[in-house]
């Protein structure tokens, strides 16, 4: 399949990657060229005009938030502008429901098929082909992306005809995420404070109720204070969990917990923690129990 | 080993039937008498006081909260007073620190052991003996237990020789399960009133990042709002998250997330909910979304 | 002075008579026109359009929200395309800072002045001409409105040459309010719960160390469960904490307390109390303790 | 009337000084003598043990906490072992409803009158005999004392027979005053990182919505970082704000605002704030913003 592919950060450049192993003819765009050289040493054409990358069957976008995307869909030198009638996009980053909700608009207006499809995991998920893939939008639409998702995750969910719905999915699962990381690090500051070594403790909880891999590796990232590099920063956490609440706001769902962690991760950005993985909110419980400093390594 | 067994609740029941099913001598005792029958037809001795159940070289005690086993510990015709010096008191209960730091020193001051020793399972894990046993007290004390623990449980974490500690990392589980009711309960009245469905939600969400009993018990109970009969009790849910909350309090670790659990239990209470699941929690999260109702069926 | 004066609602309609009845040359436009008739029969012109409103020395708007101020200020047909230069609009709504940032960029290039004007008080407040005025702007523009916000408050603060500084105040001030909503809610359900005389000690309360009018006024519609008509709509108070939440974001500001008060708008509202008072929140914190019913009457 | 006081520190022995002052034959009790020597030199007779000042018609005590007060009053060597039936009990501290409903019982069985009687006001207060008096307990025993009350305060509201309702209504006053200080802690975080100058903005709030000393004093002591010496200490605030938490949780009453407080002081007392004044809690507001320390000056 002819795939124009728009976003090669640490994400996109493995599933790029993985679409050029398959087989598919890919054309890929970033705003900053430097990072389409090796993609394009194993055969990749590099557009240099989001135009350009519009040429494919499907366009797929992967890129940091809202703004990003919209800058990229919408306007004259825009995705939207240059798709063909028939063309698919397919967005697969995190975005709020409401740009999910005005691409599905723009795209129907313009005879195109957009299709949401938010994955899970981290870039070496990403890069290991191990995503899960949440896709909603027409039956047809994600049909014809299948054989694209099968080169890119181990499982695709299919949400139905409503795009946003995938975005929505995605959104609470980062919440789920976050609300994991909150509630190990308030117990871990509890458990520690009282002397109980922090390392037995979360082995005793992941080989018992607990055994899930985002319980193992988060109470690890937490226990040794590894919040660097970040697997996932904290700066996109408050971003999802702001996007979470938007929901919420939209749909009048309150949820108290999520607010709760939009004011740990502002707090966190705010004591200089923006680069940092998310999970270094787990730096504000125990700072708060006198173990210890939010702001400092 | 003679072993005496204080409380023939719905943990305890199963729990003394597998000691005497391992082929130990057992002197059962319970505040209502008819509930050791079972027990008595099938070999266990009934005793008609505290003092009769002290006989056993070591005396388990799995009652409701602190209250209760303050009542069987202390006063002339209590535990303390009735085992012999070298006797070993193994708590299974979920009880305070503080209570857990005065039996420790009761029983010093009467040169008998203390062992802490609550329980990880419900009903059908005791029953199973598949309980996982959080065990706390002198090397000598515990290593004296462990046969018996061997018999109720899957699987045994030494926590260390102070008692307390074996319950604090009990309330902490019960801290973080509940956690995981209250984010899944935000999560699903978010995507429900999206109008997503919220049984593939929570199919997709337990066989991707949430594959793990926990998730996939406690949302099944939520999503078919599941409450009666109850697996452990709202009330008991409340008891266990003030447990949490006031051991941080001496601690000086705040907890705000715990904090959120209590207020969730007390509006629940409140309500009426007493005796439905802890699980019940989700009702509000609902109800706050003008989704159902919080008292109601 | 000749003043535009654009928004007739409940607040606008009596600071629009306050200065016609100063004596000022008033325009007055409303969307809705029937509006005007009282106005207009009192000697104000009335606009058909907005740019007929644009005739005055200064402009003032008294909208409901970022939405309306925004359609009435951008676009062809708007208040920026067809001020005067040296035109002074004075807003005196209750905006995001966001958007008194991009009004103040879009009059400086349009070479017109801009005074952030909010106010304090409701209704009676602006027909009484006792409003509080948070203004901030250039202190010539402001000096130039001087004689009109002595036409309309008791009072008048400078905050400064930057406009978002006023709005910001503003949003604040809201939320202090809602606070005391807050406050008040649980203290009384505790109160009541336990068989306290509601009426009683809200005169207790009042007659020592919260003797103002806000605990006043709000503590006496709690008590009598007066939330129809409502002075101030729940749905506009959830607009303006969503907006000092928003304000905390931009700027890196945990507000927990105001993320408390939004997860209660949102409650409320999506049990049908969209239409009441703001103070209704407070039935939230009754149901939440098993007395009334929050959603009905 | 001749009256026994227990309890000269930084409130009771202002109040004892009035009593005196008024004519009253003091007999006198502080755990730690010293304190007694100035009011003896005016007059006061000195017990050397409870049971001496339980010789008045009329006992008042005026200590720290439960704690305190539970160690006067019961026991072999305690005010109800030692005072005739007949005499009037009159605790003036701020103790937990469940205490008071102990004592009440306690001196019903003794054949003692019991009057709960906590008072609102600092320690300059009680020296200026300007306490607001919330008083309750039979309609006979609360009259007999109102000539000493009259000596004390600037007013007394009666709040019924029973004695607790006086300690729960002292309780949530308590709550509202840190519900103000939280509030006004946020704002001010707000502003004062927009760069609006916080004493202006203080001098707005005072002169308008909330012109009551609760908001001009707390707030100049946040807006000045005056937190040295403290006229309430945070851990007396911690007490406080737990009592009426244990309250609640005993009504089965929800207080979230009262849940924010109590792991905002927790934070703060675990970086060492203890004996700061309680209005210090805005520090975590501030640091939580990236704007000062907690835990510094």
């Amino acid at each position: 399949m002819r795939v124009g592919f728009i976003g090669l950060g640490r994400m996109g450049a493995g599933m790029a990657a993985n679409l050029l192993a398959a087989g598919h003819e890919l054309i890929v765009y970033n705003r900053t060229p430097g990072k389409a050289a090796s993609l394009s040493a194993r055969g990749a054409q590099v557009a240099s005009t989001i135009a350009e990358a519009c040429r494919g069957d499907v366009v797929i976008t992967m890129v940091a938030n809202d703004d990003a995307l919209s800058g990229i869909a919408f306007g004259g030198g825009g995705l939207i502008a240059h798709c063909r009638p028939e063309c698919t996009h397919v967005s697969m980053s995190t975005i709020s429901i409401e740009l999910s909700a005005r691409l599905t608009a723009a795209h129907v207006a313009a005879q195109q098929q957009f299709v949401a499809a938010p994955v899970f995991g981290r870039p070496d998920a990403a890069a290991a082909a191990k995503l899960f893939i949440v896709a909603a939008g027409t039956r047809a639409a994600v049909d014809r992306c299948e054989p694209l998702f099968s080169n890119l995750g181990q499982r695709t969910f299919y949400l139905g005809a409503e795009p946003a719905a995938a975005n929505l999915v995605k959104l609470s699962g980062n919440f789920l995420i976050a609300s994991v990381i909150e509630s190990l690090a308030e117990a871990l500051a509890l458990i520690g404070k009282a002397g109980i070594d922090q390392r037995a403790y979360l082995e005793l909880l992941t080989s018992t109720l607990f055994n899930a891999p985002v319980y193992r590796n988060y109470g690890a990232l937490i226990v040794e204070q590894q919040y660097e590099p970040a697997g996932f920063a904290a700066a996109l956490g408050l971003k999802d969990i702001r996007l979470a609440l938007a929901a919420g706001d939209a749909l009048r769902v309150p949820l108290p917990l999520a607010s709760l962690l939009r004011d740990r991760f502002l707090a966190l950005l705010a004591q200089g923690g923006e680069a940092l993985d998310w999970s270094a909110i787990a730096r504000l419980a125990a700072s708060d129990a006198g173990q210890g400093r939010a702001g400092s390594q």
